[in-house]
């Protein structure tokens, strides 16, 4: 790449007039301004914007840490993808942009983290897949990385910059759902590992059964990953539980495809002999028959709100985003449909 | 963030100690090199590698461009998920690290490459959905970024390094075998756009009917977008052309999904009442009914020849990529299924 004093010596103009003409100053002639421009394309001049941010301390790139395991290959569900479109119709407002950060899924997310605040890749950081005891927390606090985690955590003394999506709410609305149709025998997938959703999840479960005077059954309470599979396992849990649940909640929007899958086998029908309430709307599962009744939220919309939180905390942008510093629920919408429908009464 | 200075101050130690101690120097004692990792730790100390970088011109970090627009919301295949695991797999062996740069849909890919280029985010590039002509190529040439490009392309001279899919295996392959069947009106949805695979794929589909004595008629080339939604718009289109087609390839994954819809609508039975050929054989795709023939490919290998051709290129890791940088075509391998089991003469 020829760097600024060979496309000075090219054009036979002063390093200084080259420099402000790349820099857009008003006091180049116009003539000029477009012959250094078209020389820069021609030679692939790119200014070292490195240099310049280590002057000013910044990169102008913001970071998406997502995790890229074996399962997130198999269950390739639209939500980073989504979240992406609405944090850069925000990011690109400040001329900033957005980079995924894949963790591997051999790797402990916390040393990876530090590794990518080391590297000085970003000014700020978004986080996902909080887990209860979250140590990428602790390490972004005291390295005054900015940061907005998408998921809380009991770490940082809970005092950080979150935005959570509605668990409680998806857990009461589908518990109080089954309980009006009938059932009292209802069982939840909820995640395995130490994911903080998870904890959340199940609580507000438990809470909404205790409301209606249910007591809380530990047995059915199914343990399995956040995927596809997984789901595919709770179907096969559930059907060996003794006294059998009539209903199952789902905590992860995929596990709706593996669960019919195993139903079917054993020819039970969602809807009809089990009722089924899935996670988030998502187009892969939008196919199942009979159709899933599940939570719809906007993905873009989650990803603005993430970039506007996240600014908000950032003193170059805080001005703009006076409101934006908040931890933030964020809502989902049932879309009711076949998967519940039925009154267990009903039933033949 | 503390800097070494206070580190130094804190433990009452000098700045060089620390500083030895921090870079793992054999000549700085065992007691007071975990001394000072703890305070490290504690203080949330993290190297400015932005700092080291700029004197050794690396950020030790590789991108993968992608593109991100409301169809990849829509359409999330696992391509690029899967091909994340294969590029770390060889990247973690020399300490680099990968971030993807999603380029926002209403951007121009150039821009958004000469901005990230000038942002020195990475060391070196991945490009993928390679156009027909694609300025990103010339770019990355004259700037003297080492890149591979996930797909060929007539820019910079076809004097590039790419590794690219056998679309001309696909389209034989597939043509060759509705043929057997007896199938002569043999239909194709190809891109709409100027991505290079599309002329690659029709150019090959063409040859193919030729070498079987079969005419070429472009009403039979369907161009849609490389979406769900598209193979639902190339049924649409399929079912209004005069002289019917008993058979269709497919250039994309998702088409699969969108086309079965169509057909089902329209009372067609694939496999019965029409051949289809898909793409590749994707997780989204598995569930159709009937199961559709399609391609095999591991995505981990593909991102792992990426990597290790990239690294080839690259002064600093040649030596241990000797035989690496060459242009490949990736084979896919044919998984036959029921979509188009049958012969053409046996149909009622």
């Amino acid at each position: 790449m020829k760097g600024i004093r060979q496309l000075a010596e090219h054009l036979d103009i002063s390093i200084g007039t080259v420099s402000r003409a790349l820099n857009g100053k008003a006091d180049v002639n116009e003539e000029t301004r477009k012959r250094v421009l078209a020389a820069a394309e021609e030679f692939g001049y790119v200014a070292n914007q490195s240099g310049r941010s280590l002057r000013q301390g910044t990169t102008n790139v913001i970071g998406l840490m997502i995790e890229s395991s074996k399962e997130t290959v198999e269950n390739s569900d639209n939500f980073f993808l989504g979240v992406t479109g609405g944090l850069q119709s925000v990011l690109s407002r400040h001329k900033l942009d957005l980079v995924m950060l894949p963790c591997p899924s051999d790797e402990d997310p916390y040393e990876y983290l530090k590794r990518m605040v080391a590297r000085r890749v970003v000014d700020a950081m978004i986080i996902s897949a909080t887990q209860r005891i979250d140590k990428r927390i602790d390490l972004l606090v005291k390295a005054k990385i900015p940061f907005v985690a998408l998921g809380r955590s009991s770490s940082g003394g809970g005092n950080f910059t979150w935005i959570d999506l509605d668990f409680e709410g998806v857990a009461t609305c589908a518990v109080d759902r089954l309980v009006a149709k009938g059932h009292r025998r209802i069982a939840i997938a909820a995640p395995s590992g130490e994911i903080n959703l998870g904890y959340i999840f199940v609580d507000a479960y438990r809470k909404a059964l205790e409301k209606h005077g249910i007591a809380y059954d530990p047995k059915l309470v199914i343990r399995v990953k956040s995927s596809e599979q997984g789901g595919y396992q709770a179907g096969d849990e559930l059907l060996r539980i003794e006294d059998k649940p009539t209903a199952i909640i789902l905590i992860y929007e995929l596990m709706a495809i593996g669960l019919y899958r195993r139903l079917v086998e054993a020819g039970i029908v969602p809807g009809r002999d089990l009722a089924v309430i899935g996670f988030r709307e998502e187009p892969r599962a939008k196919f199942l028959q009979p159709t899933l009744t599940c939570f719809r939220m906007s993905l873009p919309d989650l990803g603005a709100a993430l970039a506007e939180t996240l600014l908000a905390g950032m003193p170059a942008y805080s001005e703009t985003y006076r409101d934006g510093v908040r931890n933030r629920i964020w809502p989902l919408e049932l879309v009711p449909a076949e998967s519940d429908a039925f009154f267990l009464g009903s039933k033949t």
